[in-house]
C-alpha cells in the first residue's frame, strides 16, 4: 500500500497550509497497491480540541489519484491524515459477481465470503451487530442464486462497509491547516501614529484624539485600525527631527525606541493616555465595526526595564556594555537588539508571549510585527501557536521586507499576512508576474500578501513624482489585486514630500509631533471610500486567489478580473500606470474565463461613479485620463 | 537556521535517486537564518561501507540557494546530508573589517575576537593546535593596525575555518543515491528462448546451441544476453501450442509454468542442459564481453516444490486446494500466484533472496523481473537492497506494463531499469511527449526506460503492418531515444506474424519449440549492427537525459539530437514514421542548442553508410525513402 504526493502540502509537511473559516479543503493523493485488491481510503481530521478523529471517504478520481473535500467550520488548527487499506469485502464481491455473471460455480467463493464476514464480525463487538444479519441471510440462502440476491442488496452491502477490517492499512503523515478567521484574507487596514491625531501644534495627540478621528476612518470603510507603537519612549540617546542623532529639547523621540522608567512593551507612553484610555479606544473601534492592530517591535531602548532586569537577553561586550544595533559601520544608539541565542531564551520567549497575551486581554486582535526576520523563525512558530491555542482569532502580520525565502518562511511559520514587494512594483510586467506569483502559485497555500502602497518608513518614488493620480492608481491596485491591503495615514491626503534622494518622508511623524488637515484639498478620500465600499459589496474582491489578467494593447494599462468561485460576482479593473498622460487603449477580455461567453451582452456598472451600460463582446476601447481617474472598477454580469 | 528544498529529492526523501559510477552529483538547498550572521554549509556523504562521513563545502549561489557537486566513484549506495551553521569567525571578521576600514576604534572588537578564538581552541584538542598560533600573533600585535594585518593573512584565516565551532548547526534529513554501474544506463539487450536456438525441428535447443549462437549476437553489438526462463516446466495443466488449454503429447510447455519434480527457481530445465552447461554458457558470454540476464517470474506451477513444501505461501481455498491465477472470470490453471500477505512472509522473502543470490553466484549480473507490480513494492525495495549489499553490480529490470504511478514506484524502489510504453508510442507527438517525460523531467532522477520495440509477449500492430521499414524505424527509435534498449530475438528477422486481431506472435515460442533461419532474407541484421556500432562509438548515445527535439515540417518525421555534456560528441537522428511512403521534408536544427552556432559549416557523417558531407545553417531538406532506409543517424561536428 503506497500513499504519495499528498496535496496540498508545504515543504514535506514541515509547515501548515492556511485556509479561512467556511472554506472547503480538498485533499488528494496517489494511493495504490500491488495486485488486484479493491482499495478504500478515508481522510481523517480533527481540530486541536477534538478528542477523536472524524473521517470522510475519499473518492477515486483517475490514474491512482484519490480526493475528498471537507468543510473547515472552526477558527482553529486542524490536523488531517489519509488512511488507505485493501477492502477484502469489495474485492470478494467483485470476484464473485464476475464469476456468477459468467455462469461459473461460486460455491467455494461463497464459503470464502462467509469467512470474510465472520472475520469482520469478530473483529469488534460493534461489528457483530452490523455484520451478523447479512451473514445469517447468506447462510439461510437455499442456493447460489438466492445468495447472490443477498449480495445485490445495496443497502445491506453499504451497511457492511463500516465494518470492513482495516488490516494491511497505510497511514499518511499527519498534516496541518491553520484555519484563520476570514479577516485574515479580507480586510482593509489603516495605520496611524496616535500622537499625530491631535489638533494643537507642538502637543501630543492622545487616545481621545484618535477616538475623535474614528468616525472619519470608519466612513472611509476601513476594518483594521493599526496603531504604530504606543509604548513609553526612551530618553537616553533619543533621536531628533528627521532622524537627527541627538534630540533637541522637547523632541518626542521615536516610538520604536521602546522603554522608559514608565515601562516597556506592556506599558503606554504617558503623553498618549492611560491603559484605561486605551481600553476606551478599543471599545470605540469595536463599536464602529472595526478592530485594533498593534505594532510589535521586539527590541529595547537603553531605558527599557529589560536592560536592567534581563541584561542576559542582550549581547554584552567585553567592557560590560550592551551592544547597540549595528549595520557596520553604522550604529543605532537608541536600540538594543535582543540576542535570541541567549542561554536564557526560555524566560525571554515566555515574556514575549506574556506581552502579546496582555494586549490580547485588552482587546487587540491583530499584531503587525516589525522586522520579524531578525528573530528566529522557530520563535515565531512557537509564539503564534501558543497564542492561537486560546486565541485562534489573533492575526499576525509579518513586516519583513527582506529576501523572498525568509519572507516565505515567516508566512509558513504562522504569520497570517505578510508585507510584500508590491510597494515597489510599478510596471505592468512586474506587477502581473508578482501578483500571480503571490496569488496563483503554491505560495498562496500559506502566504497572504497584505498590499501597502506606502508605510511610515516608505514613500516610494512613484508616489513622490506622480502626484494625485499616482495615489489613485496605487490605491486601486492595492485594494483590488489583493483582498487584504492597507495604507499609512496621509496617503489619502496624497502626502508625498520626501527626504531628497530617499524613499523616506520629510519631517516624518516618526521623529516629531504633527497636526494634519484631514480635509486637505486634493485628497482622495472619495476614492478610498468608494473602493472600500466596492470591496464590501463585491465578494469577488474578498477572495485572494482568484486573480486573472487580460490583455491591453497599451502596456501602461493593466486589465484584470476577479470572479467568485460560484461565478455570481465579477469585478473588472482597468488601471493606467501613467499618472501624467491620458491613455486610450483596447482591452481584451476572456469571456470564457469570465463565464460570460454565451451571453449576448454584458451589463457593466462603474463601481466608483455608479454609471451603468451594456457591452457586447470581448474587445473594448477605453480611455483613462489621470485628471479624471486613472482607473476603472467595473462590475460585470450577464444582461 | 533553516534548510529547505534539498534537491534532487524524490517523494520527500522516501526513495533514493539514481546515478552511475563516475557521475558528479550536484546537491542544492535553500539555507538561511534570521539576522545578519555569516553562514557556512557543508555536504556530508558516505557510502554503505564508509565508517565516517566525508564532507565538502557548499557554495552560496544566489537568493539563499547553496550548491555543491561531488563525484560518485563507487558502485554502491551513498547517503548524503547537509550541515549548516552560523560562522562566528566570519561574522566577526566581516564586522571588524568594516569598522576598521571606516576608521572606527576596534579595540573592543579585538577583545571579542580573542574570545571567539579561545572558544574555538578549547572546543577540541585538535583545534588548539590550529588556532593557537593565530591567537598568539593577535595577542602579540602592538596596535590595532598590526592586529588587522594578521587578520588579512588569508592563509592563516583559511586554516582557522576548519576549527570554526559548529554550534547552533542544522542538519538536513539524510538522503540516498543508488550509484549503479554505467551499464544500468547504457546497454543493448538481446532476449531469446534458449530452446529455440537449436537446429533440429522438434528437438529442444540447448545451452550449447546458445553458445554456438553467441558470436553472431556479439557481432550485432549486443551487451546483454537476456535468457527467458530456464527452469523446469510443470507437467500438470501444461498448455499447448498457441496457448491451448491442454498440451498435446510432446508439447514442451510454457517456460513461465515454473517447477517440476526436477526443481524450481534454482533448477534448470533438463532439456536445456545442466548447471555446468549453464556455467559454460555464462563463461562464453563473458568471454565475448557480454553479460547474462535471467528472467525472474515469482510464481509457481502446480508441480513446483514450493506447492508441497510451502503451501502457506499460496492462497488455500476452503476446500484445501491452492488458488490458481485468475482474472475473473478467466483462470490460469498452470500458475499458482504467491500470496505475499502470507503470515510466513519472512521465509518466503528469504527464499527469494536465496534464489537471486544463487544465480548471482553462477555469474548472472542482471535480472529481468516479470510482473513485479503484482508483488509488494516494499518487497522489491528490500530484495534489491539486500542483493546490493554484497553485489551492487546487479541490475534489475522491471517488466511492469501497468499504471504509470506503479511503474514509477517500482523504479523508486530500486529497479535500475524499467520497461516503458515506448512499445505503443507510434505518432510523433506521443513519442516526443513520452520520451521527454521519461528523460527530461524528475522521472529521470530514478527511472531509466529500457526501450523494447517488441517482447515475446508483444508484437505491436505497427510492426505487424509496416513490414521491414517499420522494424528499421522502431529499432532506430529505441536505440537512439534511450541509451538502454533491447529487442526480442526474431525482431532482426522482421518476424511479424500475429495471432489475428491480437498483439501476440502466432505460433509463439512461448508454447512450442522453434528453429529459425538467422540469415533469413529481408533481415535487418546490418541495421542492428550499424546502430549498435554507432552507440559504442558515440558517447552522446550513451547518455540518458540529453535528448532534444527539433522541428520537421512533415509531422511523420522525428528530428532529435543527443549531445554529451562536454559538447564533444553530437548525434542527430531523423526518423520517418511512415513505413509505406517516401517523405521529403525540411528539418530545422537549433544550432545554439547543438553548440554549432558560430561554426561556418557542419561536418556530417552518416553513421550507417559512412558517407560524409558539409551542411551550412540550420535548415535542411531531407528525403527518407522506406525502401532505402526510413532513418538517418548522423554525427555532427564543427568543420
Amino acid at each position: 500500500m503506497i500513499i504519495l504526493d499528498v496535496r496540498p502540502q508545504i515543504d514535506n509537511g514541515r509547515y501548515p497550509i492556511k485556509r479561512e473559516v467556511g472554506d472547503w479543503l480538498t485533499v488528494s493523493a496517489d494511493i495504490f497497491k500491488d495486485g488486484h485488491d479493491t482499495l478504500s481510503a478515508v481522510l481523517q481530521y480533527r481540530t486541536w480540541h477534538d478528542a477523536e478523529w472524524s473521517e470522510t471517504e475519499m473518492r477515486f478520481v483517475d490514474n491512482d489519484r484519490w480526493e475528498v473535500s471537507f468543510v473547515l467550520d472552526q477558527n482553529t488548527r486542524y490536523r488531517y491524515r489519509i488512511l488507505a487499506f485493501p477492502n477484502a469485502l469489495d474485492t470478494w464481491l467483485d470476484e464473485i459477481s464476475k464469476k456468477h455473471a459468467a455462469g461459473l460455480d461460486v460455491s467455494l467463493e461463497l464459503r470464502e465470503g462467509d469467512l470474510i464476514l465472520q472475520h469482520m464480525a469478530s473483529a469488534s463487538g460493534d461489528a457483530e451487530r452490523g455484520v451478523e444479519p447479512v451473514l445469517a441471510r447468506l447462510r439461510a440462502s437455499d442456493d447460489r442464486n438466492a445468495a447472490m440476491a443477498v449480495l445485490s442488496d445495496r443497502t445491506a452491502i453499504a451497511t457492511l462497509q463500516s465494518w470492513v477490517v482495516r488490516d494491511r492499512a497505510r497511514m499518511s503523515p499527519v498534516l496541518e491547516v491553520i484555519v484563520d478567521r476570514p479577516a485574515a484574507r479580507y480586510a482593509s487596514w489603516y495605520s496611524l501614529f496616535p500622537r499625530s491625531q491631535g489638533g494643537v501644534t507642538g502637543e501630543s495627540g492622545t487616545f481621545d484624539d484618535v477616538i475623535a478621528r474614528l468616525p472619519a476612518i470608519a466612513a472611509m470603510g476601513f476594518d483594521v485600525l493599526y496603531l504604530l507603537p504606543i509604548h513609553p519612549i526612551s530618553s537616553t540617546n533619543r533621536k531628533g527631527k528627521n532622524n537627527a542623532v541627538r534630540a533637541a529639547p522637547g523632541d518626542p523621540g521615536v516610538p520604536y525606541a521602546i522603554g522608559s522608567p514608565e515601562g516597556g512593551h506592556d506599558a503606554i507612553e504617558p503623553s498618549l493616555g492611560t491603559i484605561d484610555d486605551f481600553d476606551r479606544l478599543v471599545a470605540a473601534v469595536v463599536e464602529l465595526g472595526m478592530e485594533v492592530a498593534l505594532d510589535v517591535a521586539i527590541q529595547a531602548a537603553p531605558d527599557h526595564p529589560w536592560a536592567t532586569t534581563h541584561p542576559d537577553w542582550f549581547t554584552v561586550r567585553p567592557d560590560g556594555s550592551i551592544k547597540f544595533a549595528e549595520n557596520p559601520p553604522k550604529k543605532y544608539e537608541d536600540i538594543y537588539p535582543i540576542d535570541f541565542s541567549t542561554a536564557s531564551w526560555r524566560p525571554l520567549w515566555e515574556e514575549l508571549r506574556r506581552v502579546i497575551l496582555f494586549w490580547v486581554g485588552h482587546g487587540v486582535t491583530s499584531f503587525r510585527v516589525d522586522n520579524p526576520h531578525t528573530k528566529p523563525v522557530v520563535f515565531w512558530e512557537w509564539l503564534i501557536r501558543e497564542v492561537h491555542r486560546e486565541h485562534p482569532e489573533v492575526i499576525f502580520l509579518s513586516e519583513a521586507f527582506t529576501r523572498p525565502k525568509m519572507m516565505a518562511a515567516l508566512a509558513k511559520a504562522g504569520f497570517a499576512q505578510s508585507y510584500t514587494y508590491f510597494t515597489w512594483r510599478n510596471e505592468r510586467r512586474e506587477i502581473t508576474e508578482y501578483a500571480l506569483e503571490l496569488t496563483a502559485t503554491d505560495r498562496a497555500e500559506y502566504m497572504r500578501g497584505n498590499f501597502f502602497p506606502n508605510t511610515h518608513d516608505i514613500l516610494p518614488r512613484y508616489l513622490q513624482t506622480g502626484g494625485r493620480p499616482a495615489f489613485q492608481t496605487r490605491l486601486a491596485l492595492a485594494a483590488t489585486l489583493s483582498s487584504v491591503y492597507g495604507i499609512y495615514s496621509g496617503f489619502e491626503l496624497c502626502e508625498n514630500t520626501a527626504v531628497p534622494g530617499k524613499e523616506e518622508y520629510l519631517n516624518s511623524e516618526k521623529y516629531e509631533l504633527k497636526v494634519w488637515d484631514w480635509d486637505r484639498p486634493g485628497n482622495i478620500v472619495a476614492d478610498v471610500t468608494a473602493i472600500n465600499t466596492a470591496r464590501r459589496a463585491h465578494p469577488a474582491l474578498q477572495e485572494y486567489d482568484n486573480l486573472r489578467f487580460y490583455g491591453a494593447d497599451d502596456d501602461r494599462v493593466l486589465c484584470y478580473a476577479k470572479v467568485t468561485p460560484d461565478r455570481a460576482d465579477r469585478v473588472l479593473a482597468i488601471v493606467s500606470l501613467d499618472p501624467h498622460q491620458p491613455v486610450t487603449t483596447w482591452v481584451h477580455l476572456d469571456l470564457s474565463d469570465l463565464h460570460l461567453l454565451y451571453d449576448p451582452s454584458i451589463a457593466v456598472t462603474n463601481l466608483i461613479t455608479g454609471a451603468s451600460w451594456l457591452w457586447t463582446g470581448a474587445h473594448h476601447q477605453i480611455t483613462l485620463d489621470p485628471t479624471v481617474s486613472p482607473y476603472l472598477l467595473l462590475s460585470l454580469s450577464p444582461s
